[in-house]
C-alpha cells in the first residue's frame, strides 16, 4: 500500500531519489562497485562532490563569494561551530529563541561569549515569531531559525543586518524563493527537504572568517574544509550522493520556483481545513504558519482514536505531534505530493460528518 | 566483470552487506516505507541502534562498563574530541606519532594542552612502529594508532598503561582478537572494517570522563551522547543501519576469530609473494607489518606500465599506493575474500615469468 509520509525528519524524498540511491548502492557510475566501497578521491565521486556544490549555489542564486561545504553532526554540531569561528573572545552575539532548536544553538554560543536574546516566544509555547527587534552594530553576528519543526512556525522575513546574519534553514531549505544573498552563512542538516540524515550543507561566505581570533581545532574550522573543498577528510559520501540526487530532481521539477508553488498550495490546502473543521484547530500564529509544518489538535480529545484510527487505514504515517505540542503535526516536505495532503483533508472531513 | 577491491578506504563490504543495505533504502523493516525517510525515533531504527551497540560489545568483548556510541565526523573529529574530554587544563597528554593520521591526531591536541611524544618513526618515513616507551602516571592519557593504513603498519602489542589508554583502530578494528579491555577509549571511522562512511563507531569507559574540568560544547561531550543513547540528535541512520548488517555478517561468519584468520592467512599469502618475487619489495619491517594494508614497490620502475596493465586486467582495483610511500599498497579488510588475494599473487608472478 502506497503510504502517505508527513515524517517530520528524516522525511520522505523523491520517489526518483530513493531509486537512484538504492541503484548506486549496487552499481555505482558503472564502475560495477558499490557507491559506498570506493575511494572518496576516487573522480566519480569527487564530481559529485563539485555538481553538489555547484546545483546548491544554482538553486538559491548564490555567487562565488559564498563556499558550499557538505559537512557532520548535523545542525547541532553548527551550533557549537558558528560562536567557534565566528564569535570574537569577549564578544557578543545576537539570537532570536523561536523553539527548541534556537534555545539549544543559545546554549552553544554562550560557552563562547556573550548572546543577546533579541526576541523570544517562549513564553507562548513558541507559536509566534517575534518581530520588531533591532540588531545591533555591535554584535559579532545574528543568528536565527527561519522554520521551527516542533511548533509549526516560519520567519517570513528577515532583519536588515550590518552584522554577518546566520540562518538556521533545517527544515525549510529549498522550500522556498528568497534573496539567498541577504544571509552571511546558512546551515541545514539535510534530512528534511535535501536527503538522508549523516550530511549537514552549510553555504558560507568566506569573507566573515578568520576574525575571531580563535584557535579552533581543524574539523571545526569552516576555512579547513574551504581549504579541502569538502573533503579535508572522507565526507558522507552516500547521504551526499543522495542530496546531489535531490538537487537534480529539484532543477528537473523547476526549481525553488516550482518548490514554493507546491508547498503554498499544499499549506493552503490544509490550513484552510484546519481553520473550516470544526473539529480541529491549529496551533501556530496565522501570519507566522509554517508551510513546512502544519501542528493542529483536535477540539475534543475524545475524538482521537477514531481520527487516528482513519488516518492510518488511508496510508498515513508519521503526523502524531511533538510532545511539546501533543496532537497532529503533518510535516508537508518538498517531496510530498500535494495528493498526500488531499488524502488527510478527506480524513479530516470524514470525521467531521461522523461525528 | 567481478572486481577485486583492494581500496584502502572507503573499502569494500561484504556482498550481503550491500545487497541489504540496497535493499533496505527501497523498504526498511517490511514498512512499505525507505530506511532514509523515517523517523529515527522509530522503533524500527531504535532497534537498529540497540542491536548494533549491542553486536558491538559482544564481538568485543566488552562488558557494562563500557559504553558503545555511532558519532558523526570521522576519527577527525576524534582527534580534538579525546583531548576536549579527557585532557585536564594545563595537563599533558602522550601521544606515538606513526603515520599521518597520528600526527594530526597530535596537532589537534596541542590546542588543548602538552603533547608528550613518547614514540615515533617519522624519520624513517614511519615504516616501523617505535617500541620501548614507558607511559608515565603524570600524563592525563595515552594515545595510540593501532594501523597506519598509509604506511602499512600494525601495532601487535600495546603498552601497560596506568593512565587511561585511548586508541584509534580506525583501519584495523574488527580484523583481529585482542584483549579490548585494556583499552579505556577505541574509536574508528566506519568505512573499512565496519560500514560506509559518515559513522564513527566509540567504545569508551564512562568512568574516565568528567574529570577534564573544561566546558564542553554538548556535541563534543561523550557525556551528552551517552545520556542520548547515541541518539542525542539525528544519527547517521543509514550508516548505522550498513554498520549493523556487517556486524551481523561478522557474527555469522564467526566472529573476530574467524575475521582473523582469514586476515591472516591473506596477509601471509601477499607478503610472502612480496620477499619471493625478486620485482617486488615490502616498505614496512618485517615485524610491524600490517595484516590490513600492505604496501610494496617495484624493484624497477620500469615495469610499472606492464603491471599495471595486467592487474587491471585481472579485475583488480584500488591499488595504487598514497602519495607518501608510492607504488603499491593492498588494502585486505575483513570482506576483501582470499581469491581476491591470489588473483594478485598471480599477476605478481606472471609479471616476473615474463620478465
Amino acid at each position: 500500500m502506497r503510504k502517505h509520509n508527513f515524517s517530520a525528519g528524516p522525511c520522505i524524498l523523491a520517489p526518483e531519489v530513493i531509486a537512484g540511491a538504492a541503484s548506486a548502492i549496487q552499481n555505482f557510475a558503472d564502475m560495477d562497485l558499490s557507491l559506498i566501497e570506493i575511494s572518496h578521491r576516487d573522480k566519480n565521486f569527487v564530481a559529485v562532490m563539485d555538481e553538489a556544490m555547484a546545483l546548491t549555489k544554482e538553486l538559491m542564486g548564490l555567487g562565488d563569494d559564498y563556499q558550499v561545504l557538505f559537512l557532520q553532526g548535523g545542525a547541532s554540531l553548527q551550533f557549537c561551530m558558528v560562536p567557534y569561528n565566528l564569535m570574537k573572545a569577549g564578544g557578543k552575539a545576537g539570537y532570536t529563541v523561536t523553539g527548541t532548536w534556537a534555545k539549544k544553538a543559545v546554549e552553544e554560543a554562550k560557552l563562547f561569549g556573550n548572546v543577546d536574546i533579541l526576541g523570544t516566544s517562549s513564553d507562548a509555547n513558541f507559536n509566534f515569531i517575534p518581530k520588531g527587534y533591532s540588531v545591533g552594530h555591535d554584535l559579532d553576528y545574528f543568528h536565527c531559525t527561519s522554520n521551527n519543526t516542533i511548533f509549526g512556525t516560519q520567519m517570513k522575513a528577515f532583519p536588515t543586518c550590518e552584522v554577518p546574519l546566520v540562518c538556521d534553514m533545517s527544515s525549510d531549505i529549498f522550500s522556498r524563493q528568497l534573496d539567498f544573498t541577504q544571509f552571511d552563512m546558512i546551515y541545514a542538516g539535510a534530512q528534511k527537504n535535501l536527503g538522508p540524515a549523516g550530511a549537514t550543507l552549510v553555504a558560507v561566505k568566506p569573507s566573515i572568517l578568520g576574525k575571531s581570533g580563535r584557535s579552533i581545532p581543524s574539523m571545526l574550522d569552516y576555512q579547513t574544509h574551504i581549504d579541502g573543498e569538502s573533503m579535508f577528510n572522507t565526507p558522507p559520501v552516500f547521504s551526499v550522493y543522495t542530496s546531489l540526487l535531490t538537487l537534480r530532481w529539484m532543477k528537473e521539477q523547476g526549481g525553488l520556483a516550482a518548490m514554493e508553488k507546491v508547498n503554498t498550495a499544499k499549506a493552503a490546502l490544509l490550513y484552510n481545513e484546519i481553520d473550516r473543521n470544526r473539529l480541529f484547530y491549529g496551533t501556530a500564529a496565522g501570519e507566522d504558519r509554517s508551510d513546512m509544518n502544519a501542528c493542529f489538535l483536535l477540539q475534543d480529545e475524545s475524538h482521537a482514536e477514531v481520527f487516528n484510527a482513519l488516518w492510518k487505514e488511508a496510508g498515513i504515517v508519521g503526523i502524531h505531534g511533538h510532545r511539546s505540542v501533543g496532537g497532529y503535526r503533518a510535516s508537508m516536505y518538498n517531496a510530498l505530493p500535494l495528493e498526500s495532503v488531499q488524502v488527510l483533508v478527506e480524513v479530516m472531513q470524514h470525521l467531521e460528518k461522523t461525528h
